[in-house]
């Protein structure tokens, strides 16, 4: 039984080749480390969750088009961007579990490959020519740089609070996933009741996304499925679970989070890891985030009761659960 | 006497106190740091260069509304962008003789801030609503970043041609230019013979400034003005006074060049810049760079020669020669 993840791409599996077609052909340059540099991120294996957000919420509102694809391929090369900008500012040197770009070529040509994406992204949209998609994504780009901007001032601060948090997340991550949907309903020249519903569904969806992310890195399921888990923990990223256990904890708690997070004081052998995550299941931080989570899903869920009954809406309403549930 | 970059830039006074509003304006942001760290590149006292040439092109064409001040401070967040984003590659420590922002707050935000000013004029020129606005500045934009990453890729390497030179000062500086001049008669809605020519002027200035800007490096011109000189040169930055030096020199001399520029093996007493100077005084290397910069120069002129003669047109001939003659 496929998940509704892939239930969901294959029923937009053909626009999706369209996609990546226009995406490998639009990173092409004449200066060969610009396509070398981008398609090392771009085949790296994402789910290209984004683009067949946009696909599927196209399909919704009954467009069948080809201008949906262009717009989906805009979508991804700008989270490619966001992705090679990102790696040089956490510094990280792997990203689904491949060595990040930044950690092949260096920094240096990671920012100006990104800037290269971002142009290239305007450029074919301005080639679809609608104003209205323009203005979605040129707002999503600049509150997704404010979000990163946050993000990077209350990075390590255990004070950080769950609203501040909420605002960085809908930033960072939500916005993108928002603006995916909402370039969708465009494309199809649907209502605006039609296009806030589904803007709302992919910022909620994001923020429940998210929140599952971070619950994720210190969760036992994530180690089965034979990945890390505390590398937001080892970064000192401050995220729910830990902003929930740090408010519901006592003073005692309350250093071991300043030592381990903002003074980055970790000992090798994973015993404040364990400690860490001790802490979170005595206040239940995890599951509170979970609980959350499942609230912004809920949100997201009513959002598309606008639209009729159908495969592509019950693989939508299917991908919001699915998303929450990965915690478990 | 003014020189006729200042009498250009008081032609246009009144709309640049608009296009300074609007800069101040639109970079605010809920996230402090945001505005302090572009208002800090914005406030360090650059010519404006840019949106003064945007203007004036505009009023050269006979335009008189508020819409080109709005697209002249897309110009110059595009410029600031890049700025903040050179700056972080090359990684400089002064800008325009003050601290630059990433040595002030560091590589990551000078990166995710220059992302959120390339967003904003995004998001500014599609409040305008000109398709070819967008059309030209996202296509100007992926050519900055292909030149930028082309230029990173030819640096320290002293067998760069002159042609590849020409290609990176094209695309790094010369586009820009170019697509400021461009904007100016889009904005005039005049036709197409009328922008090409005001792109053509842009470029080829841009490049004649970007040569010319290669030889004060080297200039006892520009360390009377007190600024240092052999900046470049200490970076193994190759440009088109050592290109010709290099092709000009013999094998003792290359064997020189490729110490000091590739091993970037320069001894501190400032001797090898000296030298570097006697080299290129031998070759004629720095007068032959000012005469291909008239070249470029010539062709500006006289693509402005479709325009009726007056006081904008007459200050626009003289900034091409005023940019050429402040090698002397």
């Amino acid at each position: 039984m496929p998940d509704p993840l892939d239930r969901l791409t294959a029923l937009v599996a053909k626009d999706m080749e369209q996609v990546n077609r226009t995406i490998v052909e639009r990173m092409q340059s004449p200066i060969a480390l610009i396509p070398q540099l981008a398609g090392h991120l771009v085949a790296s294996g994402g789910k290209r969750l984004r683009p067949v957000l946009t696909l599927a919420s196209a399909r919704l509102c009954g467009h069948k088009g080809e201008r949906a694809a262009k717009l989906a391929a805009c979508v991804e090369f700008i989270h490619t961007a966001t992705l090679l900008h990102d790696d040089v500012v956490d510094e990280s040197n792997l990203r689904r579990g491949k060595p990040s770009a930044n950690a092949v070529w260096g920094n240096k040509p990671s920012v100006l490959v990104g800037d290269f994406l971002f142009s290239r992204s305007f450029e074919l949209m301005v080639e679809d020519g609608s104003l209205d998609v323009l203005r979605i994504l040129s707002h999503a780009s600049a509150v997704i740089a404010e979000g990163e901007v946050h993000q990077l001032i209350t990075a390590n601060d255990t004070e950080t609070s769950e609203t501040a948090y909420l605002e960085v997340i809908q930033g960072k991550t939500a916005q993108l996933f928002a603006a995916a949907c909402h370039v969708g309903a465009v494309v199809a020249d649907r209502p605006n009741a039609e296009q806030e519903a589904l803007e709302s569904y992919g910022l909620n969806l994001g923020i429940a996304f998210q929140l599952i992310d971070d619950v994720l890195d210190f969760s036992a399921k994530q180690e089965k499925l034979g990945k890390t888990i505390g590398d937001d923990f080892a970064e000192g990223k401050i995220t729910l679970p830990i902003i929930l256990a740090f408010r519901r904890g006592d003073e005692e708690e309350r250093a071991f989070w300043r030592r381990t997070l903002e003074e980055l004081d970790q000992g090798e052998d994973g015993a404040d890891l364990a400690h860490a995550i001790k802490l979170m299941d005595k206040h239940g931080s995890l599951k509170a985030t979970v609980d959350r989570a499942r609230h912004y899903g809920n949100i997201a869920r009513d959002a598309l009761g606008l639209f009729p009954d159908g495969e592509i809406k019950q693989a939508l309403l299917d991908v919001v659960d699915f998303c929450i549930e990965r915690a478990h």
